[in-house]
């Protein structure tokens, strides 16, 4: 039987955060990080506010700390396959993520083909526990289709750290 | 089509908190104050937390504020009644929540035939935006049964308030 914690439901997002080259002559050195991320909540409908808990050993914290905005995509169940291209360290080329299309726009990254993504502005962050909670203030809400979307009834969370941990 | 803050996957749970009564005399005189709730989040695996954001204007804020805990139990499948029996203010009597059974455990008001609950002392609380978000640390998890938890991919939120702000 599983484990109560694990009977908890939550989407499946995929967050990018873009940190700009500090020699702006090329925008190729662009640092981007990007990663699957779970714990993802609504907390405020206005202002309308998300939080997102990153784990404090990822790198997406240093890039969100640096550019102080994120981005999260919602994923279909047409993007099962996502989670875990995400879920590796992020590797940028050629406009792809993971071999997965992006842009940029308005200064972030964005992922093609998701349901729509929300940019948030970080309002504040705060270490608890062995994550960071980043609560962002929505500045942009672009909804591509009318997808399904996935979550964790139906693919379940690979709770490897936490069991790595335990 | 929906928006596509609609496109975020939550689970369905019911927040209780109990507030002892100032003449313990007589136990019977504890406030109860119950809620379904579904802006819920793990934030941490050791020590394992919990966030969960409650409306300001709930009357599950003063509650959780008096006694420093708050307990969620994960709803089935089976009990998708609950959703609309715990959004409307609470009423208690003869062992029951809105009609519903409950039993006190720990100085908690547990609600029965969920599929488990975690009980957790409250770190910290924060009004952002028009919600108050709280982070509690696990201090009991109990796991009644192997149910199908029941989330917004079953049941879309009914964003009455949202609506009534826009």
């Amino acid at each position: 039987m599983e484990k109560l914690a694990h009977k908890f439901t939550y989407g499946y997002y995929i967050l990018t955060a873009l940190k700009k080259a500090d020699n702006l002559k090329t925008r190729d050195k662009d640092y981007i990080a990007a990663g699957t991320v779970n714990w993802v909540s609504q907390i405020s409908f206005s202002p309308k506010i998300f939080s997102v808990a990153v784990a404090q050993q990822s790198d997406l914290n240093e890039t969100i700390d640096y550019s102080e905005r994120f981005t999260l995509h919602v994923l279909s169940t047409e993007h099962q396959d996502y989670i875990k291209t995400f879920a590796e360290k992020s590797t940028i080329e050629e406009g792809k993520i993971n071999g997965v299309p992006f842009n940029k726009k308005n200064g972030e990254a964005i992922i093609e083909n998701t349901i729509g993504h929300v940019t948030c502005k970080v309002l504040k962050s705060e270490n608890i526990g062995d994550h960071t909670i980043y609560f962002g203030e929505v500045i942009d809400e672009v909804l591509e289709n009318d997808k399904e979307p996935i979550c964790t009834a139906h693919i379940p969370i690979e709770y490897s750290k936490e069991k790595a941990e335990i």
